[in-house]
């Protein structure tokens, strides 16, 4: 079994060596951009990793990998869209540097070119990952269009909040990770554990990009620290922060979520001290562990080498402690 | 063979028997709407003729037939966004009875419903025609930038005009023929056969429709009338018009399409008497009738049934005289 850094480094290597210089320019041109701003290329590197755990070189899931990433590239220039983001990685978003109109379509291409991409398979398995990535790919749509109905919604819930995210984000790291064992010809019920597995991660992955959007290290982080707040996302921070309140507590953090300041300093540093005061930091950072905690047992329940079930343990910790 | 009726019928009465009711409705609700609105189902109809075509009931293309109407209906909406077009078959666009947001994610999941419709066939039909589809709509994609690049080019000529429409529409028309093809199983050759009619008479379609755009009837065109004339587009007619035209002429007309006027109707009135001087009515009229004519030239190599070569031409007879 190898190093997590080794799959780091095939995906990394595959990428660098993917060419976008199609004509016309204008619609691959911001495919070439947004891919070669790189990114952690988590879902592409639990593909080849769940591959590996079933036997299987994992240079045959690179195309597969390739697939996930793609897609995972043409929803942020989308969601960028729609969010009007102007950063992605600490660069400019595709709409901000071309238009929206470029976003769009070089986004169509990109969710067109994922599918191409498992045409390296035979049809038997061409059709399983054709047919699990549609399921997948729609799921993120009824994320993405759950997480714009919250914004004009004054009572979303916690689990409807958890049923947005598993949409939005974890279908889509459980999806990569079952690709691998599609390439590896695994069975059914593996098929299944690791799809649950990466499912849990990806849920624990998301609740610590909302802690790191309120937390994280401004220095580091990539996109703008207290993004979320500025725009008065209702995240799991700010649901748990109403619901631990005090009534006084309740009605500074509606108050604060309320305006629109020209600084947004203040607001920032107060709603993350409402955060910390309540117990929705530490509510947070413990849902983080418990989601981690339920992939860590759908592992033991899988029939593999004890070294492959260390290394996906290891990758998941590395995940829950990430400050990026 | 049945008549062309028969296959609208069907094609009709599949679509109304189409439901989008899922939740989130936000989603789900525009995908519903733009359906609804019908419009001609030219390509599946010629889904469903292609597979009868081949001797195989045309039933069992419904579902590839689905495929490519939903495929061109997202196609409809983001190009609409990208337009800015307030009307599509004489109702208010997607994203003008939504938003721009809506009609992105609609649109998305619209083009991820279509690949699922192939999920009815067996492995190998699904590989072949997700992967046909794959090659379709990206050439789509490119034929929509070739259309955006062209709006700010002014040295844009016939043949690169020609290639646009081919990408944008003539290859979407070919596929769908030829998707009736790979349902019925027939050999690689009359696959190739099919898809040039397609293409043909696709090319053929489209130039009609840029002739309609200034000559049609505003009683039943569906659009504005004019429309390509009020946004400056260099269509068929325009690039003829410019290639015929006397020093004057051309004058005028480069005058006329640099004018943005609140009022349109002098503007359309006069470029459609200069389309009609410089013979660029005519010219379009005949590039019309050469491509359904080398669609037709193409039916002729086929080795199928006599009655079946006739049901096809009669259908581009039918398209080359067509009104809306």
């Amino acid at each position: 079994m190898q190093a997590i850094s080794h799959y780091q480094g095939l995906v990394s290597a595959h990428f660098n060596s993917l060419l976008f210089e199609k004509e016309p320019k204008n619609l691959y041109e911001p495919i070439q951009y947004i891919i070669s701003l790189g990114g952690k290329r988590l879902r592409p590197v639990l593909t080849l990793m769940a591959t590996e755990v079933f036997d299987t070189d994992c240079k045959k899931a690179l195309a597969a990998a390739t697939a996930v990433e793609v897609f995972h590239n043409f929803s942020l220039i989308h969601d960028d869209i729609m969010d009007d983001a102007p950063l992605r990685r600490g660069n400019e978003t595709v709409h901000e540097k071309w238009n929206i109109n470029t976003g769009i379509l070089s986004g169509d291409a990109m969710l067109i070119l994922a599918y191409q991409y498992f045409e390296e398979y035979e049809p038997k398995i061409f059709r399983e990952l054709a047919q699990l990535f549609s399921k997948t790919a729609l799921e993120v749509c009824e994320g993405q269009q759950y997480d714009v109905d919250f914004e004009t919604r004054d009572d979303v819930t916690i689990p409807e909040y958890l049923k947005m995210i598993e949409y939005k984000t974890a279908v889509l790291v459980g999806a990569s990770m079952k690709m691998g064992a599609i390439v590896a010809e695994t069975n059914e019920e593996n098929k299944n554990f690791i799809y649950d597995f990466g499912l849990n991660l990806g849920l624990a992955f998301q609740l610590q990009d909302d802690y790191l959007d309120a937390f994280g290290n401004p220095e580091t982080f990539g996109k703008q620290v207290g993004g979320d707040i500025i725009e008065n996302k209702k995240t799991y921070l700010y649901l748990k922060a109403l619901e631990f309140a005090t009534p006084s507590q309740k009605e500074q953090l509606l108050h604060l979520f309320s305006i629109q300041p020209n600084d947004n300093t203040d607001k920032i540093n107060s709603v993350k001290l409402l955060f910390n005061e309540t117990g929705a930091s530490a509510a947070t950072q413990k849902a983080i562990v418990d989601f981690t905690l339920l992939a860590f047992e759908t592992l033991e329940k899988m029939d593999i080498e004890p070294s492959k079930k260390e290394m996906l343990k290891s990758f998941g910790e590395k995940l829950m402690s990430r400050k990026v």
